[in-house]
C-alpha cells in the first residue's frame, strides 16, 4: 500500500517553521509496512491544495493531510478538500457541542469562528482529537482514503496512531505487512567504503532493502524487510544481517538503538568499574557525551579539561620536563595524562586525549588534527595517534568518538585497541 | 519569482531522518523575496524523481533539489535529473581531481565509486562544495533553472547562499531585489511571548517581514526588507530593529552572526581575563562550547567536571561539611565551586554549575531541573538558582546557556546577573 503525505500552511512554505509532521507520518507508515510515495507541502491556497491532492492521489492509495484546520480565515483545508472531491459541507452537531463544552471547561470566550471546526465534508468520518478542539476527518473516493488531521504536532502525534492508522488498516486489510529493520552503526569507514564492502551481497535477492546514512562521525547501514508473516521478515533480516556482519564486523560498534555512550555506561556499570577522563583538545566533549546517559554519576568520578600546561601538571601530575621535552601534544603526555587522572581520581580507568583541533597551532611535525588518545587501567596503558583532517568542531567530534571507541573495545575485552 | 523545492532520499520517505533542508531553502527564498510554490520529498526512485520534477517545474521558475548525490548505488539524483531533461552524463576532470585530493588529504582509501561524484549532466554548471566531496550543479531548460546540491545539511547550508542564490539572482535579474535582514537572538522568553511583545508593531506597514525561529534553547526573531535600492532596505530594517530592541532588549544576547561563545571569547580576550570552569550536571558542555571558538586556549585555563563529591573536595576545595549540610546541589556548594576553581586555577574568573539534570535524582525540596550557577571574580561571587523543566539533554543545554549568559553579562559590566 502506498501513502501520500500533504502538509499545509504558509508557515511551512515561508520557512518560518520546521515541518515535523511529515517525518512522523512517514515513520508511522514505515512501521506499518506501507510505502510513502511522496511528501508534499503547500501554502494555504485553494489551487495549490487541489493540485497537491491530485498529484498525491495519482500515486498513493491513502493520504494523510495535516494543517489548516484552525478557526481563522486562512484555514481552508476542510473546504479545499471538500471542493476537490465535489462534496458539500455539513456541521456535525456532536462535534460542535464538544467544542463548546471545551470552551466552557477552559473558561475561554466563545467566538463564532470556532463553529468552523465542527464543519466537515458530507459523508466524512470524524477522527477524534483527544488533545485539541480541531477534530480530524476522513473521506473515501474511488477506493482511496484521505485522512485530514490538525498540524499541531502534539495533536497529530496522538491522532495518527489512535485515529488514522486503525482507519487505514480497516480500509486496506491486505496491506498490513510486518516490517523488520536492523541498523548497523559503523565508524572509521567512509560511506562509499561501506557500499563497496557489501557490493557483492544481493540484498534485493534476499528480499531486503538496504540504505546508507552518514551521521557524522558515524555511518549507518539499515536493512528493511516487509512480509506478511513476522517470522519471515525476521528471518530475511537475520540472513542479510549475517552477510553484513561478515564484511563489516570490525567497523560495527553499535546496532539498532544502541549508542556508544550507552554501551560504555552499561559496560562500566556491569563490570563495576569507575572512570576518570582528562581532555585537552576535545574540551569536555567526551564527558558531555558520557553524562548524557542517565545514571552516569555511578561510574564517572571526574573529568578534567586541562587546556593549560599548568593544569596538566597540577591536575594530572604530568612532569613539566615531559611537556618541555615531548610537547603537550605527544604520546608521552597522553600516557601520563591517562595514568595521572586515573591515579588522582582513584578510579579503575583513566582516559585521556590531547591534540591540535585547529585551525591554527599546527607544526611540520605535528600538523593540525594530530591527536593522541591513551587509556590506563593500572596494569598497562595503551596509546594511539590519530591524524584528523576536518574543521575544528569535527576534529573534536572525531577525537571524542575515537576515544570512546578505545574505551568500548577495552570493556569488550578486545586486545587490539 | 516562484521556487520549487525537492528533497530526495529513502531516509526521508522512510521517516528515518527529519528533512531540515526544505525549511532552510524556503527561508532562504523568503529572504530573497521569492515565493515557494511547493516543497516535495520523494525516495531514491527514477519515476518518482521524474514526476516530482515535472510537477514542480509546472509551478515554479527555479528548483532547488537536495539529496542523492552520494557515491553509493542508491544515489541516483544526478542520473535521474539528466534523464528527465534528456541530457547525457559527463565526468568533470577538475572535480574528479579535487575529490581525489580531498581523499589524500584526509587519508581516506579511494574506491572507484567515488568517481561518480564527478559526473554531471552535459552543459551543467558545477556548484562548488566547500565542505564536502559532492559538488552540486545547475541545468537550465526553457528559461527555468534547476539547482542540485547535496542533502547533508552542513553542506547545503553553505552551498545555498554561496552557490545557489547568486546563480538564481543572475538567471532572474528582474527578481533580484536588495534584501536586508537583521537577526535578534533571544533567551529566556518563549516564542509566543516574543510574538506578543512585538504584537503592537506594524511590521507590514514598515515594509518589513518578520519571522520567529525557535532554536533551542534560543528564540530568533528575523526582520527582512526587500527593496530596489539597498539604502532603502537598510533604513527599513534600522527603523523596525529599533522597535524590536525597545521591546525585547533584556532578552537579546546576540545579533546576526554573533554567538554567545564568540562574544564571551572576545570579551575575555579584549579584557585580558582568564577563566576556569567547574561543572557538575552540565558534564563538560560549557567548556565544550567555549572550546569550539578557535584560540580559546588563550583564556580557558582549565575546566573540571566534578561529578563526585570527592572531586568537588579535591579539585575545588569544597569543604565536605558544606556538601553534607547543604548538599552537592545547593547555592553554598555552587559558590564554593566557583571560588574554588578560580583559586586553584589562579584565574581571574571562576564559573560553576551544579544541579539535577534528571530523569531521576530529584527530591521534594530539589526537584529534577534544579540548577545553581555561580560566578566568582575575586571581589564577589554571584549565584542564581534555576528551575528547568526539560529532559536530561535539554536541561544540560539550558543550564550551559544560562551559565554562559551570566558570564557574558558580567563581561559586559552588567550589575544584574
Amino acid at each position: 500500500m502506498n501513502v501520500g503525505i500533504l502538509t499545509i500552511g504558509n508557515e511551512l512554505t515561508g520557512g518560518r517553521i520546521q515541518d515535523t509532521n511529515s517525518a512522523l507520518i512517514a515513520r508511522t507508515a514505515q512501521e506499518q509496512g506501507w510505502q510513502v510515495s511522496a511528501m508534499l507541502s503547500v501554502g494555504d491556497d485553494w489551487d495549490a491544495i487541489r493540485d497537491a491532492l491530485e498529484f498525491l492521489l495519482a500515486r498513493a492509495d491513502a493520504l494523510v493531510v495535516t494543517g489548516g484546520l484552525g478557526p481563522t480565515a486562512d484555514d481552508i483545508t476542510t473546504a479545499a478538500v471538500a471542493k476537490a472531491f465535489g462534496l458539500a459541507l455539513r456541521t456535525d452537531e456532536a462535534v460542535l457541542t464538544h467544542i463548546r463544552t471545551l470552551f466552557e471547561q477552559r473558561r475561554l470566550t466563545w467566538t463564532e469562528n470556532n463553529a468552523k471546526q465542527a464543519v466537515f465534508p458530507e459523508g466524512a468520518e470524524v477522527i477524534d482529537n483527544p488533545s485539541g478542539t480541531a477534530a480530524g476527518f476522513a473521506v473515501r473516493q474511488g477506493g482511496k482514503v484521505v485522512a485530514v488531521i490538525p498540524g499541531v504536532p502534539a495533536e497529530a502525534r496522538r491522532m495518527l496512531p489512535e485515529g488514522v492508522t486503525p482507519l487505514f488498516r480497516k480500509a486496506f486489510p491486505e496491506a498490513a505487512l510486518h516490517v523488520e529493520t536492523a541498523t548497523f552503526k559503523l565508524f572509521g569507514i567512509t560511506e562509499s567504503a561501506v557500499d563497496t564492502a557489501v557490493a557483492d551481497v544481493d540484498f534485493a535477492g534476499l528480499g531486503v532493502g538496504v540504505g546508507f546514512y552518514p551521521r557524522f562521525p558515524e555511518n549507518h547501514l539499515v536493512l528493511t524487510a516487509r512480509t506478511a508473516l513476522a517470522q519471515e521478515a525476521k528471518e530475511k533480516i537475520r540472513a542479510a544481517g549475517e552477510l553484513v556482519e561478515a564484511r563489516l564486523a570490525k567497523h560495527i560498534f553499535a546496532r539498532d538503538d544502541e549508542t556508544i555512550e550507552k554501551i560504555i555506561a552499561e559496560g562500566l556499570t556491569k563490570q563495576g568499574l569507575t572512570l576518570a577522563v582528562a581532555e585537552s583538545c576535545t574540551g569536555g566533549l567526551i564527558t558531555d557525551r558520557l553524562t548524557d546517559v542517565p545514571g552516569s554519576s555511578a561510574f564517572l568520578e571526574r573529568g578534567v579539561v586541562t587546556y593549560s600546561n599548568a593544569a596538566k601538571i597540577a591536575l594530572l601530575g604530568v612532569p613539566e620536563a615531559v611537556i618541555r621535552e615531548h610537547g603537550a601534544v605527544s604520546a608521552e603526555t597522553a600516557r601520563l595524562m591517562a595514568e595521572g587522572v586515573r591515579q588522582m581520581a582513584g578510579t579503575d580507568l583513566g582516559l585521556a586525549v590531547t591534540g591540535i583541533a585547529g585551525p591554527s597551532g599546527g607544526t611540520e611535525a605535528k600538523p593540525v588534527g594530530t591527536v593522541h588518545i591513551a587509556l590506563a587501567d593500572g596494569q598497562s596503558t595503551v596509546e594511539r595517534r590519530h591524524s584528523l583532517r576536518w574543521d575544528r568542531r569535527r576534529n573534536k567530534v572525531m577525537a571524542s568518538q575515537a576515544a570512546l571507541l578505545m574505551l568500548q573495545r577495552h570493556l569488550a575485552g578486545e586486545k587490539d585497541l
